[in-house]
């Protein structure tokens, strides 16, 4: 695992295509984290939204600290992934619990996932009441370029997950939609 | 083809694993339909958020009529998907132009795709500006349950694609999380 700098000009590629997401923040004291897949990109700079709210233990530390990482968990860490969906940070160190490499990152206080394919150091900009989008803008980014298994998750939302097939690339008819640089 | 109605409980498991999505409008006078990956669930309801604005030529019909159907092709689909994200309704009938099927909705006046693997039919509930996250009610769902290919795509915004592959069950695991009767 080595995790190199990424351009920020590229970090909405590693949300746009609707992968699971790994969410951590911290409370000043302890550090958590969660798994989410309500997450959309909001534009290319890259700001995201993700939904949560109270009922997420991590919200209180998101919403007071205005920090977290959003890291990409590839299909090799799904157990890791649905544990920490199905425990809470009230009651668990999910770190220890699942034995969760963390590792500091540059700009924020929430760790690194350094296990996953990628991680983004995002700021709170907004939180959008009452739909509990929770706005947030990306300040730096890193992946892994040595991890052999790169397939992501995709959540369906009854139980079962998809993960990513085939690369189909249409860049040459895409070019006019897409952003300089890219 | 033969779209079934699906029960609305089930609307967000066809947005949550993040696939393109093809948005139908229509001005009262036109339909139009325009390709979209910046999607997330916000609820059970189902109840959905898309990011677009005034750069859509779409926008104008989806705000004023205040309707639109969300359409989730595979990647059979793929060369129609991209034709329709790189064209504008402005100066093209898209639907002559790229010979897209459709037919009429249920509760909405945005024809359904019924070439795609499902439709939803939305209300537009609220606009949440200055982010241009266009807030969607679910009301009718309907899926092509004969559907020989099912796999979505992904964008990843860079021009490549990526195809839905293997799926994974861990519903005896994610069973806690999972809504009532799904």
């Amino acid at each position: 695992m080595a995790l190199e700098e990424l351009p920020l000009s590229r970090g909405f590629t590693l949300l746009e295509p609707g992968p699971v997401v790994l969410v951590t923040t911290s409370d000043g004291k302890r550090d958590n984290v969660m798994t989410i897949t309500w997450t959309m990109v909001l534009d290319f700079s890259p700001t995201f939204a993700i939904k949560t709210g109270p009922w997420n233990y991590s919200y209180a530390a998101l919403s007071e600290s205005k920090e977290c990482v959003l890291a990409i968990p590839t299909v090799d860490l799904i157990d890791k992934v649905i544990g920490i969906g199905t425990c809470s940070g009230l009651d668990t160190d999910k770190f220890e619990a699942l034995g969760l490499t963390r590792t500091p990152a540059r700009l924020v206080r929430p760790p690194l996932l350094p296990d996953c394919l990628a991680n983004i150091e995002c700021r709170v900009v907004d939180i959008l009441d009452p739909y509990g989008i929770v706005v947030l803008e990306g300040i730096a980014a890193c992946i892994d370029r040595d991890r052999q298994e790169r397939r992501m998750l995709h959540a369906v939302g009854d139980g079962t997950f998809l993960v990513d097939g085939e690369t189909i690339d249409r860049r040459a008819a895409m070019r006019s939609k897409l952003p300089p640089g890219l």
